[in-house]
């Protein structure tokens, strides 16, 4: 199995940074022709996930759903203040596995690769494998 | 590793349709014996899970929380008026990995896989991939 | 692919059981070096993720956000009384796939694995399977 980390700095709290481009450059500097890409986030406070890429309207209304859903302030106890961005964290999940075919990320049409940041911006890393099969 | 699309035909605008056994059925085609399931929806209105299929009251009871918790209008932004369904296929996930022993899914004893339609009724595509091992 | 099954014992209704080192134990006593670790809940009323493993005021805080978003008692209709603990399985995902280096859980500095309960206290299985790559 081959791994890449990939660099995505992130520019506000709450952000979604689309990586297809960027896990496929990686898959092809691996070589990658058929099987699974694992994708990780070993961060607490960020997620990864798949969905639209066309309009970045879906994103920004699924960031501001969290926002109402599991607001920045609401008496947690966690004391570094980001008690949030865990939730919002195990909620869209830490992980993704999405099958290569002839090199490329088998994705549907308007399907991209969601980054997503909710306690930026900071400098993350996400963690591409490639497992032949 | 093989590849199968199944046919997911959904009759509402939500709804969760049990696929353990076309699933079963598809790795019987594949010749699958020992290793993993990759269950993948190409789409971004829809999401793949695993949990009871005993009482269908339970998959109720999940899609009338969800439309509770992500109201289909609620202000949002994207133009094609299904936002909500976006999110809650990011909330749910896209894909679920499940092992195989015998030729079967080695699910507990209540779970089926849920496909889950969030912008139905439509004609879907469920991806089973199998990987040895 | 290997294969192992755990035994969690819970205490509380909704809990979270941090079992990175179990899950390393797994490893070690399976012969894994490197690849990939599929962890699944056989549950329909637990899951499993990944978060902060440091402060577990993290993981209280997501359970009493999750207590919160989905209440026990919300006019379900499942007869067993315990849907709310269904739909915080599927919120959370009943699967997590993370990379083995080393014979360790290729975990970021601050992760650990969620056990999550959410209709406890029971007696449960957290299934470890390795998939060498």
């Amino acid at each position: 199995m081959k791994a890449l980390r990939l660099r995505v700095e992130t520019e506000r709290r709450e952000q979604v940074v689309l990586v297809r481009q960027q896990v496929e450059e990686a898959l092809r500097s691996m070589g990658a022709e058929e099987g699974l890409c694992h994708l990780y986030s070993p961060h607490t406070t960020a997620a990864v996930s798949v969905n639209e890429g066309a309009d970045p309207d879906v994103a920004g209304d699924l960031l501001r759903h969290l926002e109402g859903a599991v607001p920045w302030e609401a008496g947690y106890r966690h004391a570094e203040g980001n008690a949030a961005a865990h939730i919002k964290a195990v909620l869209v999940g830490p992980s993704v596995t999405v099958a290569v075919e002839g090199g490329r990320l088998a994705l549907g049409t308007w399907q991209d690769v969601y980054f997503c940041e909710f306690d930026g911006p900071r400098k993350r890393t996400l963690e591409v494998r490639f497992l032949p099969g």
